[in-house]
């Protein structure tokens, strides 16, 4: 088969890959129905993560599972399926806390911006759909796999509540799917911070009440400005950079709760500054085996649609075009049909 | 009045202060019954916090009303009362909030080592006991001043439940009245980390069911195996160093809670570290005053006796001698009497 592999900062290749198989006896191998680029798959295009052998690309998927090992149980072929980018038994004691992002036998899922992926785990890690869904679910229940279970995941780390106030910081798809999520919480007041007016249209869309395009100081001080000079209840970091992570910490009353989930990079946390701040922070790989049942659920009764991220319709051969338009923030989020 | 003044690193004198006098018309004054030495007095004691001027120490106090300023409403002369080292106004959003430590009108509250003592907001800060205590109870009312309201701050923000598994990382008076707080919020097991033989047996008398003497590396593997490999569900940080912390968040199963009360010194967080430690963390000022009814109301019911951190009574002129034996670890802390 073919599939997507990159092969230097910014030189991706659509080449021949050898054949997924099953290796162990819990695995399942499934035809990729839908794939798409992520903003994280990004920081390895740019070289940001160094590349020191050609990588196979891609870790969001949904599909239809071809073939399972012998000791797979629930999972059956034929059966439509959505996983995350972190196979997970979903039985430990960590899994059983909700973290499966931290399973104890956690392995990451990549290349999967390719017609057949093997994915590790299959009864731990696969959500199947109540039955086949049509073409017109495809990109909101892909969007499950990573996307959408990251920005959800936000909101739930920053707490947000019925009524509150939220920021997002980050116009990106985890972001914009974090107004969704802040959303369909309950939140009362949600302030995107966008300076790019087609993500700032979108962003209404999902929920947001309030735009703010300033960044940093002036962001923070425009967000005060709305929150009664004390900051928000829950903020949102879906971007990874310092500059967002302060502008998400400043942003937040004494007492509220920081979600982060921007991959962090260059990121240090001084400790008498977050002591003072008073916020909670939590953050880190987004459990998205948790949040699977429900988030198929909203979608399959048609109560949220993440797919309107994706804004780039690309045949899974042109997959490079998808990175360079991302890269260069012509497009949002490329969709990848096989 | 005389009272202590810290005049250089380990030069605490006993010498004539102005006597505190209604300033605002929300002040109160106190007659102190009884004042202590902190913890966190002693990193300025030792000089780790500058001395640019002599200093009045002290922020621990209860004792008798003697006086209100004019707009004082809820607070009489005669009440013995207790507060916290931040004056606050308890009306304002953060403190509606639960954070009187970050008070928008918050004021530290210094030189309490000294027979009398100037409180600003006095109908914020201060909660009068239902009647004038016995002394027997003194200790115990006066720890709920700062100690015992951080160690229950720290148990709270680490999110202790019922059944749950806790670690206490320092053996000071704070992590000590942590694990006293852990055991009332009904943790099942808790594992003080402590190798100093008279404060591992306080720990237990406290409701320790495990002591880990070693620190480090060695401290966090001996936690994993106390905890099935993962880690505990809670995590009391109450010393404030970078390894402290690091112990802390080592120690802490995926999805787990830090709650941090040691005021950081030198403390910078990795964020990729953080990020994938997956945990969540908490802490800052303890917010003693959202405590206070609470913590009376189970010292004035004799069902917890926090007082018995005190291992060392000394009369107020001898405060001096109170700092140098905590300085050298022959006191977990002094109570000063007057």
């Amino acid at each position: 088969m073919r599939g997507a592999v990159l092969c230097a900062p910014r030189d991706i290749r659509f080449v021949e890959r050898e054949d997924p198989k099953i290796i162990e006896p819990t695995d399942a191998i499934i035809r990729i129905s839908a794939t798409c680029v992520c903003g994280s798959d990004l920081w390895d295009y740019r070289g940001i993560n160094p590349i020191t052998e050609p990588k196979p690309m891609g870790h969001e998927y949904c599909g239809i599972v071809e073939e399972v090992g012998s000791r797979v149980r629930s999972i059956k072929t034929g059966q439509f399926v959505i996983g995350s980018f972190f196979a997970s038994d979903n039985t430990c004691p960590i899994c059983r806390h909700g973290y499966p992002s931290s399973c104890v036998h956690k392995e990451f899922v990549g290349g999967a911006q390719a017609p057949v992926l093997r994915v590790p785990l299959a009864d731990g890690t696969l959500v199947a759909t109540p039955e086949v869904p049509t073409a017109d679910l495809l990109g909101s229940l892909l969007a499950l796999s990573d996307v959408m279970g990251t920005g959800w995941f936000a909101a739930d780390a920053a707490n947000v509540q019925p009524g509150g106030t939220v920021v997002v910081v980050g116009d990106g798809a985890v972001g914009l799917l974090g107004v969704l999520s802040a959303k369909q919480m309950g939140a009362e007041r949600i302030i995107a911070m966008s300076s790019h007016e087609p993500r700032q249209k979108l962003a209404r869309e999902f929920g947001a009440t309030d735009i703010v395009s300033e960044r940093g100081d002036e962001g923070v001080a425009r967000v005060k400005e709305l929150t009664h000079g004390i900051g928000a209840d829950s903020v949102l970091e879906c971007v990874g950079t310092q500059d967002s992570m302060m502008q998400a910490i400043h942003s937040t009353r004494p007492g509220g709760s920081v979600g982060y989930v921007g991959v962090p990079h260059g990121v240090e946390l001084n400790g008498p500054e977050l002591f003072y701040a008073h916020v909670h922070l939590h953050g880190g790989p987004a459990p998205v085996r948790r949040f699977l049942p429900k988030l198929i659920d909203l979608v399959c009764n048609r109560k949220i649609n993440p797919g309107k991220v994706f804004d780039l319709t690309l045949p899974l051969e042109q997959v490079a075009e998808g990175y360079r338009a991302m890269d260069e923030r012509r497009s949002i989020k490329a969709f990848l049909t096989l």
